[in-house]
C-alpha cells in the first residue's frame, strides 16, 4: 500500500508539472503545482477532518519526492508527453489508491459512512482540482469523464466491504482493483455523464 | 431558525447548480458546486475559527439535502431559470440568516466584535465566492451589488443588539428582517457601490 | 520586527487593492482583496500547521489596518500607480520579513528544517497567490521572477543561522538583509528562472 502511494504521488506530481509546463510556468511553479497536485487532496481532507499533523508535515519526505518528480518531469517533458497511456494507467491506480487511503483516515476518525466516502473522494480528486484552479481552469473533474464517480464508488465499495466484515487488506485490494478497472474502461470506451449547458436553462 | 437554514441551503445549492449548468458541468460537477455554494461559507468559517467538527461533517444530512437540491435543479433547470425573482428573494433571506448563524458561532467561540461580524460575513458570502472560483470567475461579491455589505451590516446589527441586552431570538428576527429588506431594496433600486477600474490608476 | 510587519501588511494591502482596482472591483472588493493579500499567507500557514488562533483572529487590529490601507489605496490610486519603485522596495522588505516570521512559527511548532522553510515561504508568497486566484489569474509567483525562490532562500538562511547557534535577532537581520538584496537585485537586473511552455512537450 505504501509503495502504491509513493508511485501515485510521483505520477500525480509529474502530471501536475506537465500541466504547469503547458501554462508557461517556471521551475518553481512546476515544483509547486506538482506538489499541490500530488498532496493537495490529502491536505484538504486533513484540514476538513481536523486530522493533524497534515500528511506531508508529518512526513516531509513526501514533499522531497514530489519536488524531485516535478523537476524530473521538466527535464523529460518531451518523453513524458509521449507516454500518455502510461500516465492514464498510473493515474487510475493512484485515484483508486488515494480513495481507499482517504477512507482509512475517515474510518480512523470514527466518521459516518457518507463522510468516510467523501473523505476518500476528496483525497482522490482534491489535488487535481487545486491544480486546475492554480492553472486558471474550471476543474476538469466537474466537467468531464468518470473520475470523481470512480473515487466515490471505490470508496463506497471499500467501506461497504469493511462494514460487511471483510478484512481491510482484502477490501482494499478488491476496491482498488474495481476502481482501477472502472476508470480504465471509462477512458477506453469514452464513458461519461451527461453534460449540461446554457441551453438547458434558456429553453 | 433551523427551517430557515434548510431553506437557505436548498436555495444556495440550486443556484450553484444553475451556474454549473451554464458552465457546461456534468451531474457530479453540479452536485459538487451546489454543495460547495451552500456549505462552503460555513466550512471556511469553521476552519478559520478552528470550530470542529465542521458543520456538514457533524450533520451529514446537510450534504444529502444539498445533493438532492442540486440534482433537482438539473432536472428542472428551465423552470428554475424562469423563477429568478423567487431565487433572489430566497437568496436574500438565506444571506441574512447565514450571517446571523455565523455570528452565533463567533459569539460561542468568545471572539471580539469585529471577528464575530467577519465570521457572519464569511458564512454569508464564502459559499458564493468558492462557487465563482470553481466556475473560473472573479467573485461577483467583489465586483457588484450590495451583497457583502448586507452580510456585514446584518451581522453588526445582530451583535449590536445582543450587546445591548436584546434576547437572541428577537435580535435574530430584527437583524434578518433588516438584512433581508436592505438586500431586496438594493436589488430593486439597483443600489451599488462605486466600481473602480484601470482608469482610476492611469490618470 | 513588529514595525516591519506592520509596514509590510500595509504595503501588501495597498498592492492587493491596486490589483482589485484594475479588475473593476468595488470598495468591498478592494478591502477584501487587500486584506487577503496582506494576511492570507499567514492564514494558510496557520491552518496547515494547526496554529490557532489564526494571526488576525488573535489580533483583529491587523484587519483594521489592512482595511484602512486598502481604502486609502483606492483614494490615492493615481498617486500610488506612480510610486511603483517604492512599492517594489517595500514589497521586497515585506517578503523577506514575512518569510522570517513564518519560519519562527514553524520553529515554535517544533517542525523539521524543510517544514520550517516551507512555513516561511507560504507566509511570504501565500497572500499574493490568493490575490491572483481571486483576480482570476495564474499566480504570478508560479510564472515570473525570483520571488518564491527569495522566500525559500531567506527562510533557509535564517533557519541555517539559527541552527548554527546565531542569536534569533542577528539571524533575522542577516536573512532579511540578504533576502531584500536578492529580491532587489533580481528586479533590477531582470533575473528569472527558465520559463517552460507547450513547446517543451510537443517537440
Amino acid at each position: 500500500m505504501y509503495t502504491l502511494y509513493l508511485i501515485a504521488i510521483v505520477a500525480e506530481a509529474m502530471s501536475g508539472a506537465l500541466m504547469g509546463i503547458q501554462r508557461g510556468m517556471d521551475r518553481f511553479g512546476l515544483a509547486f503545482v506538482g506538489s499541490v497536485t500530488a498532496l493537495g487532496g490529502g491536505t484538504l481532507r486533513d484540514l476538513l477532518l481536523d486530522h493533524h499533523p497534515v500528511g506531508w508535515i508529518a512526513h516531509p519526505e513526501y514533499i522531497v519526492i514530489t519536488l524531485i518528480a516535478a523537476t524530473m518531469a521538466s527535464a523529460t517533458a518531451t518523453l513524458l508527453g509521449r507516454m500518455k497511456q502510461l500516465f492514464v494507467t498510473v493515474d487510475a491506480l493512484g485515484l483508486a489508491a488515494f480513495a481507499v487511503i482517504g477512507c482509512d483516515i475517515g474510518v480512523a476518525a470514527g466518521q459516518s459512512f457518507l463522510i468516510i466516502v467523501i473523505s476518500g473522494a476528496i483525497t482522490g480528486i482534491g489535488g487535481g482540482m487545486l491544480r486546475d484552479l492554480l492553472c486558471n481552469e474550471i476543474p476538469i473533474v466537474l466537467r468531464e469523464e468518470l473520475y470523481a464517480s470512480v473515487a466515490f464508488l471505490t470508496g463506497a465499495l471499500y467501506v461497504g466491504l469493511l462494514y460487511a466484515g471483510v478484512g481491510a487488506e482484502w477490501a482494499a485490494i478488491a476496491a482498488i482493483g474495481a476502481g482501477f478497472a472502472m476508470r480504465m474502461l471509462s477512458v477506453r470506451f469514452g464513458w461519461r455523464m451527461r453534460k449540461f449547458g446554457p441551453e438547458d436553462i434558456n429553453r
